[in-house]
């Protein structure tokens, strides 16, 4: 019986984008040897390989075909298709998706899985993985303990947990990070009409998000619809009579709060 | 001519709520001197009095009339009765609303104002004043001066505002703080039925709010909507089948991103 391996040491990266620079920057500092970067744009390619100190291809074809792990970090819907190009190898592929099922790979693959990291990346900024959750799912026990060794390299806040699981905080992840940041851009809009500058909001925003490091947000609602306080609430539409899109929103968010705690 | 009187020095505050509460402690660590609190509720005003080292009264005909400031605290819809008994007074008499406005004291008194401080507070949670923006409006530019001069002991933030811009403001910061504490709230729920920890999205939640610190939020926005990406946003939509209500605030927010970005 053959010996089964049980770490990964090489990587081969798919994609050029904020998560794979994000990830291989990480992998990079955690001592993980990085073999190659693909990306269809050659000078993508070239600028993470030689941020990483690795070789860089602009055809998959071309990419190592040895490597322990291959990390697809594209948009989804490229997924399934660069996986067609790496029937032949034998290590682990993943993707790093929050709403893309592990099974896109089941019927092409032996070894597959997901390696999500649960963070907003921007390119130029320096992440620390060591606070960021990685989700890890895969086909075989062998190939999870091996994803979860890898992530634990990286992060002190490793998860195994399937696909099911892996969407709802997929979409939870967008209601706090997607939809909050338009309700910033929504206060920004609002305070640059008036001529009052955004950040007098800052010392709120970030209380508000610090105080449900110790609490359950549903003890820590406050305001005119916690209150059932409808003269304020109805003040605040008449203010938004020139803000529709906002209005219906201000509406909905009212009323889902009043029914909460009110009813 | 009598000599303009330029300084605060002695404050009676009406109320003993969270406001009434932070408010107190922040001007008693400035060594500003309270001389009385008054609320309806003896215990409350007894409470709160114990914290600052003053007298309390639950007969508001009793507070002191020599007070140079007058700090009411109350609920927004008490403001106007608390002031029938202010009358009498030579002090400033301010309100801490962000929606009610100024004129409300109009036609009772001849120092009048606002002092409106941009946070959300919680009764036993210790706050640092020195961040937290302070709104001042007043009926006379001695008043307002006089005003000022009080916030910039309790905090370096301090604005003087108009009652319009201070009800934008004030809408703006339910919007930053209430429907982002539901968006929380709501991402709270859909874990817990997947057997989800919500610490898995603390860090994310707390990138989300420090990365405007240093940007625009609407050059921050990312997700599905952001990409105009329709198979990912109706996937989600699928999974909050049982959800309505949050289905519903899905679809507007994503709606509004989409229109917002690419159209």
């Amino acid at each position: 019986m053959l010996e089964v391996k049980k770490q990964i040491s090489t990587v081969s990266i798919i994609g050029s984008g904020n998560v794979a620079t994000a990830l291989s920057l990480a992998l990079k500092n955690s001592f993980v040897d990085i073999i190659d970067v693909f990306s269809p744009n050659i000078e993508n390619a070239k600028l993470l390989a030689i941020k990483i100190g690795c070789s860089y291809v602009d055809d998959i074809k071309y990419i190592s075909k040895i490597s322990d792990l291959y990390i697809i970090a594209t948009p989804d819907k490229e997924i399934s298709n660069v996986c067609l190009n790496l029937t032949d190898v034998d290590g682990i592929v993943v993707h790093t998706s929050g709403s893309v099922p592990a099974s896109v790979f089941s019927s092409l693959l032996n070894n597959f899985g997901v390696f999500y990291p649960l963070q907003t990346f921007t390119k130029n900024a320096v992440v620390d993985f060591k606070n960021i959750p990685i989700c890890i799912e895969s086909n075989s026990e062998v190939n999870t303990e091996m994803l979860l060794n890898l992530a634990n390299k990286l992060s002190n806040n490793v998860v195994s947990i399937n696909t099911e699981q892996r969407q709802y905080l997929h979409l939870a992840a967008v209601t706090v990070n997607n939809f909050t940041n338009t309700l910033y851009t929504i206060a920004h809009e609002l305070l640059a009409e008036k001529q009052l500058d955004f950040s007098l909001l800052i010392p709120l925003i970030n209380e508000t998000a610090n105080k449900i490091n110790n609490e359950n947000p549903y003890n820590l609602q406050t305001g005119p619809a916690r209150r059932n306080d409808i003269p304020t609430i109805n003040k605040h539409l008449s203010l938004l009579d020139d803000y529709p899109d906002y209005r219906a929103i201000y509406n909905l968010m009212s009323n889902k709060i009043i029914k909460k705690y009110n009813e």
